[in-house]
């Protein structure tokens, strides 16, 4: 442990950072293969990554975790700790999301790691970066504009108002966008029509971006999107008003993978980062096969628990990767699993072996569910500082009794160094090459039979019920082949049921599906399970009150 | 004339483009003093900034131009070609405005010059550049979002919904979003109330942007913004909310200059945006000052004519700047002069030597005006293939008559080359040393004084005439302090009046002032006449429907 806890910018911002420059060199790309971005950051040119298609892919590690509860599990410092800790043995680079600025502006709390385990430059990352929410927030708002616009000048597609499920974006937390009315104040200033804006992160456009492998796909991609339907009830999409080609324009240099650093230098892509509930929460395409590309090992991420993130990875993006994980990592914190079993947060402090022996279970659920999928794993338990003696002899009996491979990891304190083990126990994983990927279902199967894999076998639940809406709907996308696409859940993250108060490893329990959303840019049927916040609100006293700037331009109050 | 018309950015796209490390070395900076964006693009640091400041100014030349009409008047063309002409004579530099990105997808048509006088590269500038809207975008949308937040979360201030002035943007014509309703949906998703969307460059950050010297500056101007009115109709500003540090984290970047080149390699410093009616319509203090430190010569622009852009200039902008032109330049073509004398513009083919003659009213009164601020002058005619012999004859013999020094251009055709003459006059007028700069009213004056100073000196009118609004404005201004700032006139840029089909030389007419708004951190009182258009439309068939991208990341069909 440190003697003294410092903030994670306070730790940032005296961290000695190379020139990016140096760090591409490190991972044999030369300064003319790069598009700076100042001094620490670069986008990856086209040629460079053209330049890659030959080579070998590295090995993939894939992190997750148990379900999420507020006492914090640690996944994105854990996946740097391990990127740094690999780096040390194996040429490593990581493979991350990119941060929203809504809840950076909102909540204390970065997404750029933490502690002696960060990506850096975090205060350009979880600002604007290179762009590219930027240029994604202004790609979908066009496209709202060009809706507007096309029944505004005599409406030659038909586009029914009423029926329009394209909205806007912001890349904020503003809950009075929710629900708004636009075109209002007469003929000369539109049609009015209700509309909402998102979070950037919940565009398509962002599931877009994540999932196209190159700059056609990009265009194919936006050319399918469903912007909504005519007054037959037809779908209208992008291609047919013919803006496909401006979209792509505008995102032509979103599309290009971001090179940073760790702290302790390991190079690290940070590209994309789509919602894990609206979409599938995992960093971009064009990002981790750049770095399985340049790299032997790389460490990515994906969003909230493995019912939700690593499903998704491992049901939707490897396909379009067209490489699975060698060996997938599951986080947790004792603190967490004794959430899992019952305790408040308040009363976390308190040793509880009990409860960590109930809240074992949500873990070993996900562990089934990795096994599943055919992959290796390792559980990496991420040490806070009230966890009791007790409680880790405990955690360690459970998993040498179920034969679970487990490391204690100290990265926030100790960077590389607190995932030393954890970086052993994953080559040896990956590199006795147990890893036999299978997908929970087939793009042939029905949507009815998606829906019961996932539940069945990642969920643990015994089966779906479809409202009526949700079965009129699934006869209709037959009718236009929409049933071939993978199903994309959407589902709160808290539980593995629908139900976000029911922790721990439920059993017997059904998911309601309430309405589908066709994504067909992003390449997916979203499945709404409940209510699913796609504009967050801030709070009474949002982060943003203690932030600032010196008149050097160094920022604080970040975090 | 070229022998064969190729267009913008065919010119541009083959054009040879130096490093930007390159083109900086020239003026004396070397690569550690740029934030490189990419290999042509690069801000300028505050370290840069700020070891400059002891350096003497150079000369500062003003492009300005007649009252515009449909037939173009090429003035930022005049403005890049008299800069690369003056480079072949003196250390000379380019500041120029940001284009805006709602135009360029809405209308075919760029604000990077033309033809071979143009800055480069121009697809990025023309897009998303080095993302200084976009910040100014989030930064906007981030102050509405907190406001919004504000009144859900109790309304400590007690700001009244119905007198909220703050409105939120997108860089986008889209008119759908001019009157909108926003927080609907119940108590749980905000308080319903109007709002409207400008466009970025109308909002009161981009003047701020604009006009900040630095960075405490900036702080200061965002915190007197005045956001609304609470129930006691007081105003309420963002210091008082408390979101002044957060809102100049979000700008900071935004604040460096950005440095390019011409297709000549001149450098060119292409920095802010704001609209010339809502706003005053220049590029930034930053941007101009840091290009009288690093140059002998710097030739900048203002928007519209000389009755808007350039008054704002010369009363807003260079107390700021603490620095008056040496010399301004007055942009027409035979074309529009043709326009302001009577010709339609279907029928500016033809020869019209009587219109001419009549339309060169419109000229001579900004020719007038320029000499009220005791500047000298050169006029720039930038030819065109319709003009004819007798036409240009005849403008010869008029500007002799009045002895208007005056060069006909050619840079659309040949660049630098095309303004060789125009350059040498400008130099002469500079060396002569007349310029004996004076503002159109003092700060201490009235707002009714500073109104009638500006339409009559200005604009030739005789007098103004205000509502009851705003003489009642006027009173409730007089209370708070506010009649110390400058006035920002907001009217028609088509003509000298408030009605923008009265064109040439209007004499005794009214000017109607509607209403005025406090702009406090920008530092300007708004006078608006008429209608103002803050949130433009798209046409029938935008220009995005053109557009596209090839496979290498090549952008095609902008302009």
């Amino acid at each position: 442990m440190a003697n003294k806890v410092k903030s994670d910018i306070e730790i940032a911002s005296v961290a000695e950072i190379k020139p990016i420059t140096e760090v591409a060199e490190a991972i044999g790309l030369s300064v003319e293969e790069l598009e700076l971005f100042g001094k620490y950051k670069a986008k990856l040119s086209y040629d460079t990554i053209h330049s890659l298609v030959n080579k070998e892919d590295g090995k993939l590690v894939l992190v997750t975790a148990i379900n999420p509860t507020p006492a914090g599990e640690g996944k994105s410092t854990v996946t740097v700790g391990l990127g740094d800790a690999l780096a040390k043995k194996r040429k490593t680079m990581i493979a991350l999301r990119e941060p929203s600025l809504g809840p950076t502006m909102g909540v204390k709390g970065g997404a750029t790691g933490g502690g002696y385990a960060q990506v850096i430059p975090m205060e350009d990352i979880n600002l604007h970066f290179t762009g590219d929410f930027h240029a994604i927030t202004a790609a979908n708002n066009a496209l709202s504009a060009f809706i507007d616009n096309h029944m505004q000048q005599g409406n030659e597609l038909r586009i029914d108002q009423r029926r329009i499920v394209w909205k806007r974006v912001v890349d904020l937390n503003d809950r009075a966008l929710r629900k708004v009315v636009v075109g209002l104040g007469g003929p000369v200033q539109g049609v009015p029509r209700e509309d909402g804006f998102d979070i950037t992160v919940a565009s398509e456009i962002m599931a877009i971006i994540c999932l196209a492998t190159d700059l056609k796909d990009l265009k194919r991609r936006l050319s399918a999107i469903v912007i909504g339907y005519n007054y037959d009830r037809e779908p209208v999409t992008v291609g047919e008003m013919g803006y496909e080609g401006a979209l792509t324009l505008l995102l032509k240099e979103a599309l290009k993978p971001n090179l940073v650093q760790t702290l302790e230098h390991t190079p690290a892509i940070v590209h994309g980062g789509p919602f894990a509930n609206i979409a599938h929460g995992c960093n971009s395409i064009s990002a981790t096969k750049t770095a399985l590309k340049l790299a032997d090992y790389v460490v990515t991420e994906a969003g909230f628990g493995a019912d939700l993130g690593a499903e998704k990875f491992l049901d939707i993006k490897v396909p379009a990767l067209d490489k699975a994980p060698d060996c997938v990592v599951i986080v947790a914190t004792i603190r967490a699993l004794k959430m899992h079993g019952g305790v408040a947060k308040t009363e976390l402090g308190e040793e509880n072996v009990k409860a960590l022996i109930k809240g074992f279970a949500n873990l070993q659920k996900h562990v089934d569910t990795v096994s599943q999928f055919g992959l290796p794993y390792v559980i990496a338990i991420n040490k806070f500082i009230t966890d009791s003696d007790a409680e880790v002899a405990q955690l360690e009996a459970l998993c040498k009794e179920y034969d679970i491979p487990f490391s204690l990891t100290e990265v926030w304190e100790n960077g590389g160094a607190g995932g030393a083990d954890l970086a052993d126990k994953v080559i040896s994983a990956v590199e006795t090459g147990k890893a036999n990927y299978t997908r929970m279902y087939d793009d042939a199967d029905s949507i009815e039979d998606k829906l019961e894999a996932i539940v069945t076998k990642v969920y643990g639940g015994s089966g779906v019920e479809l409202s009526s809406k949700a079965q009129k709907q699934i006869a209709e996308f037959k009718k236009y082949g929409w049933d071939r696409y993978p199903i994309c859940m959407a589902k709160t993250q808290y539980s593995l049921t629908d139900d976000p108060t029911m922790l721990g490893r439920p059993t017997d329990f059904v998911i309601h599906i309430r309405e589908f959303i066709p994504k067909l840019g992003a390449g997916f049927i979203v499945a709404l399970t409940g209510d699913v916040m796609t504009m967050p609100g801030l709070p009474k006293k949002p982060a943003a009150l203690n932030m600032d700037v010196d008149e050097k331009g160094n920022a604080m109050g970040l975090f």
